[in-house]
């Protein structure tokens, strides 16, 4: 028996690796696809503390090592239920079965995509999912914000600040958010609203220099050129394998401050957990508190 | 008037910078007295995601480099108060006042020293406040571990996985630690104490090779030979110039996950908040989600 399985390899995975395993636990990690997580289709990142320019594979692997300096155990297995039996948990994968005193999960998030020609592509350089991490690389330019919900006029305010022009794209006539949101949006002379319409293809050469919208109403098509597309149109969160822990109505994982969750000896953190912020920078600090809870929870036990 | 003043220029303050910088916010950064914080003090640095091994100035460094090439402004000054006007906040220095619209406090906190000789020679090369940070760098050896309250147990305890042999020293003649705690290190082998005793000095040449001891009750002395000396006596929070925002027991103050506290428009982040674990990888998390709600509240002004 395992003290402790970390299911996911991405930021919090590592940390909780790095923070379990210098705390002596006997730790496996679980990950479904590859180390790295989300982070890992970043071409540059600015905002980890730490490193002033970095891209999400080479963070990833420096957290990687950092973690295998220390003794990390890795098994790729994609997990498919996590069982309380009280002092023992059962972690089941596609390659067998796992038992362990405590689980953190750290299986993470991953934007909705649009699944349009140019999205895949041009991911990280030039199609972005979160204005706070690559708006700051747009200054000056035009891109396009798509949705309308909450999230996406917020985002697009937040853009509006340091890029030339929003290009606001929403398949309905009105928007989702706020009223006071909307109205910012409204007044601000750098975003414009391309109602009824969607996005058909993201084109450009080595970079992004236009999308293609449809309007829903009449089928009409315009190009609308831009150098950069942010998407706004919801957070799918990596927790369908656990149904024993209370969570959001988005599916997120609830937590306490010390990344407990409703479950005795199991605990959340980065991206998967409901939370204000998503970034490597959270993902560290929650993770860092999970592993310690952890362990906490491990020697309570004995 | 600027709109965000950041106090303190540790891990969470550099953090909260390049993160409303990378906003576009117009940041002024007051510390008192240099660049760093409390882990500029120690040689080695294991646990911070993406550095395998570093000094606590060098990292703080390059967070400071980070920040400044958003364009950080520094300003050494002392705080002696934040007054909250509504929507004006100020900040008043022992250099003058400043006037912005949000403040993140992240002004930290420092351990209770013991006072005694050899302390400060050895902090962060034999002498520590953290055993989450440094247990690891202990390994196999022996330690002195001193105080008896409920963090003193819980850290011995830690600790005694780790190192060969943990000597408690308490200056009473029973622990102030939780019941089960305390049954747990009574049943150790690895912890022995040393009842009614205070360290006196903290010995060695290069590196600290013995605590000497003094009973309180009859003055007796002897010398302890230890390779380490873990002190938690207590961690006095850097917050006494502010007394409007709500607090702890302890001087910490309170916020909730937005990094809010109870004044509209004053964040904190990092050591100074009442939270369950203080590390550099903490004070990066809470400082990403402080910047980020500073932001939003700076913006649900206009």
């Amino acid at each position: 028996m395992k003290d402790l399985i970390i299911i996911g390899a991405g930021p919090a995975g590592f940390t909780a690796a790095i923070y379990s395993l210098r705390a002596q636990l006997d730790v496996l990690m679980l990950e479904k696809t590859g180390p790295g997580g989300q982070i890992a289709l970043s071409d540059v990142i600015e905002n980890y503390p730490g490193y002033s320019e970095i891209s999400g594979v080479e963070l990833m692997q420096k957290f990687e090592e950092q973690a295998k300096k220390f003794g990390l155990v890795m098994e790729s297995a994609e997990v498919t239920a996590v069982e309380d039996h009280g002092e023992k948990k059962i972690v089941k994968t596609t390659s067998g079965d796992h038992e362990c005193k405590a689980v953190i999960i750290c299986s993470g998030a991953k934007p909705r995509k649009l699944g349009v020609p140019g999205e895949q592509e041009f991911t990280g350089r030039g199609v972005s999912y979160c204005a706070t991490c690559d708006a700051f690389f747009f200054k000056g330019k035009d891109v396009a914000s798509v949705g309308g919900g909450d999230t996406a006029v917020k985002e697009s305010l937040f853009l509006s600040k340091m890029v030339n022009r929003v290009e606001v794209v929403h398949r309905r006539d009105a928007l989702r958010a706020e009223k006071i949101i909307q109205e910012k949006a409204f007044a601000s002379p750098a975003i414009n609203f391309n109602w009824d319409s969607v996005v058909t293809s993201i084109n450009g050469e080595n970079s992004v220099e236009s999308v293609t919208l449809k309007n829903v109403k009449d089928d009409s098509e315009k190009e609308l050129p831009v150098q950069g597309v942010f998407v706004f149109v919801g957070i799918l969160p990596n927790t369908d394998f656990i149904n024993i822990v209370e969570k959001d109505e988005g599916g997120f994982i609830k937590a306490n401050d010390k990344m407990e969750t409703s479950v005795p000896g199991l605990f959340v953190a980065g991206d998967a957990r409901v939370t204000p912020l998503r970034q490597v920078a959270t993902a560290v600090g929650d993770a860092a508190i999970a592993a310690t809870s952890a362990e906490a929870y491990i020697e309570s036990l004995e």
